[in-house]
C-alpha cells in the first residue's frame, strides 16, 4: 500500500478534492468549479490539473499516490461507465479509463450517495461495521448500502435508491421520480414541509408553525423541540414512515448500523431518536439490535469513501 | 480446484446430500433421516459418516474433494457459527469447525433460504446473474439475497429476511415472528388462504371455491386459472402485496432477477405475472429491468447452493 490517495467528490456546482494518507488521515481538501459546459468536457481534465499541482505543492513522491477514488452524481456500473450524469452534462463514458489516462494512477468511480456510505462506515459513525446503511436527507432522500465493506452498486446503478420504497399508496402528488407515495416525499426536507403543512390544514390546533410566512423542516423541528404539539405530531409521522421503510429495509440487508446524514439530520438526535421509535417495533427482531446514528464526516464523507474505494 | 464437492442441506426431518463436480454438475443425490436427540449431537456425525461412505462406493480419491457446504435452518454469522437451529435442537456452537474436524475436508455453513438462492444463481433460474433475490413462497415467506454471487447474510444472520417486510398496519393477526402485518401473511401459502376466507367473507359473489370444505392456495390459484372472478380478485391482492414487497427490496438491492421459488409458485406463471404487473409501477425507474423467473432447482437449490459456497 502506498501512503497516498486522492478523493473526488464531483457535484453540480464544486468538485470537492482530498489528499489522504492511506490509513484515512485528510491531509488537505479544497474545491475546484465544476465546469458544465461543452458536455462536461473539461472536469475531468481540470480534476486531473489539480492533482498534479497538488502533488507538486506538497512535494509528494508521484510514485507514492496509490490512486484516485471519484464520486459522481449518477449511477455507475463496477466497470465505472457512468450511464449519463445530467447534471454533469455527461454522456456515457468510463470515467475509470478517462481519468486514468489523464492521471497515471488507477482510479475507482462510484455513485456519490454510495461513496458518502463507504466514507462514514470507514472514517465515521459507521467506523468498525462493516454492514452500513446510509441514509441522507436532503431536499431528496439518499442511501447508499454497504455489505461487508464493498458498496451495494446494484444491477442496474439503483442499489441503495431507498427515497424510492412506495410507503403510501393514496399519495396525489406525484414524486421527482414519477410514482407516487415514495419515501422522500415524507422524509426530505421537503417532504417533512408537505406533512407540517398538511397537519397545519387538518385542524385548527394552535401552533407556532402558524406564524411563519414559509414553513422549513428546521422550522418543523426547532418548535418540535420547543414543545409545539403539532409540530410534535409531525416530527412522529416523520418518524413513523421514516423508521417502517427503515425496517423494510433491514429485512433485506440487516445491517449494524444506519447512519442518518443530509441537512435534515442537523437537527439531532431527536430524528434518530424518532426513526428508532417506530423501526424496532417494525422490524424483524433479529435486526432490532441495529444501531442509529448521525453522520459524522458532514460534506467530507464523499471524499473519504472515494478513497476508501482505491484500498 | 480439486474435482468433487458435497452439498449438505440439513431440514428439521432429512438431511439431503449430494455429490457435485465442482463444475457444477450433480453426480448423486441422497437423504438420511435427521436425528435431532440428544440436542441434534448425532447429525453432523451421520453427515460426515454419508460423505465417507459415497466417497468409498464411488470409489472417489478422498483428496480429490474441494470441501462440504451446509445448508442450516437457522441464522448462521460468516464464522460459522449457528446462534440456534430451533429445528434441529442445537445450540450455539461452529458447525464448519465441527464438520471440518470430523470429515477432515474445509467447510462452509450458510443459512438455509441463503443457500437456496445461490444455487439458483448458480446452476438455476439465475444462471449468468450475479445480483440475484430469491423468494420462496411455502408455508412462510423465505428470502436470500445475492450480490456480487456472495450471500447477504447480514450482521445477525437475518439478511434475505423479506418474509417479515411491514406491509399492512391494520392486521389484527398475530405474525409467527411476533409482529402485526408481515408479508408472509398474505404471500405465503397460508397467507393465500388467509386472503381467499377474507374475500369470501368480504362479499356473497358466488365462486367455486364456497363447494370447498378447506381451501388452499393451490384451490386459489386453480380457481383463478378456471376463470373464477372471485379467485381472480385473490390473485390480484396477493400479486399487489407481493410486487410492492419486491419493489421496496429492488429500492435497495436492484438484483437483475428475482427467482420465486416454494410451493405457491407451482401455480406457475401466473404467479409471476401478477407479481410483475405491480412490481413495475411501484419500484425506481432504473430497477424495472429486473426480470421475475420460476425457480428451476426445487428442493434441490440447497444442495447446489452449498457447493457454490465452497468454490
Amino acid at each position: 500500500m502506498k501512503t497516498y490517495g486522492f478523493g473526488v467528490d464531483i457535484g453540480g456546482t464544486t468538485v470537492k478534492l482530498g489528499l489522504f494518507r492511506t490509513t484515512g488521515e485528510l491531509l488537505d481538501k479544497w474545491e475546484i468549479p465544476t465546469r458544465k459546459e461543452d458536455e462536461g468536457a473539461h472536469i475531468l481534465p481540470d480534476v486531473a490539473a489539480s492533482i498534479k499541482a497538488k502533488i507538486e505543492e506538497k512535494a509528494i513522491d508521484a510514485d507514492d499516490v496509490q490512486g484516485v477514488g471519484v464520486g459522481v452524481p449518477g449511477p455507475v456500473t463496477p466497470e465505472g461507465v457512468v450511464r449519463k450524469c445530467v447534471n454533469l452534462g455527461w454522456g456515457v463514458f468510463n470515467v475509470e479509463e478517462t481519468l486514468s489516462e489523464l492521471t497515471g494512477y488507477p482510479v475507482k468511480a462510484g455513485n456519490d450517495a454510495n461513496v458518502a456510505a463507504l466514507g462514514e462506515m470507514w472514517q465515521g459513525a459507521g467506523k468498525g461495521a462493516k454492514n452500513v446503511v446510509m441514509v441522507t436527507l436532503g431536499t431528496g432522500v439518499g442511501g447508499g448500502v454497504i455489505i461487508d465493506g464493498h458498496i451495494v452498486a446494484g444491477a442496474t446503478g439503483a442499489g441503495g435508491e431507498i427515497g424510492h420504497i412506495p410507503v403510501c399508496d393514496t399519495e396525489t402528488i406525484v414524486c421527482g421520480c414519477g410514482k407516487k407515495g415514495c419515501l422522500e416525499q415524507y422524509a426530505s426536507a421537503t417532504g417533512v414541509v408537505t406533512l407540517t403543512k398538511r397537519t397545519l390544514e387538518a385542524s385548527n390546533e394552535p401552533s407556532s408553525l402558524r406564524d411563519l410566512a414559509e414553513v422549513t423542516a428546521k422550522d418543523t423541528f426547532d418548535a418540535a423541540k420547543a414543545g409545539d404539539a403539532l409540530a410534535m405530531n409531525v416530527l412522529e409521522q416523520f418518524g413513523e414512515i421514516l423508521g417502517k421503510g427503515l425496517a423494510s429495509v433491514a429485512c433485506v440487508v440487516n445491517p449494524e448500523v444506519f447512519v442518518i446524514g443530509g441537512g435534515v439530520s442537523k437537527a439531532g438526535t431527536i430524528i434518530t431518536d424518532m426513526v428508532e421509535k417506530y423501526y424496532t417495533p417494525n422490524t424483524f427482531h433479529a435486526c432490532r439490535e441495529a444501531q442509529f446514528k448521525l453522520a459524522e464526516l458532514g460534506n467530507d464523507a464523499g471524499i473519504y469513501g472515494c478513497v476508501q474505494m482505491i484500498l
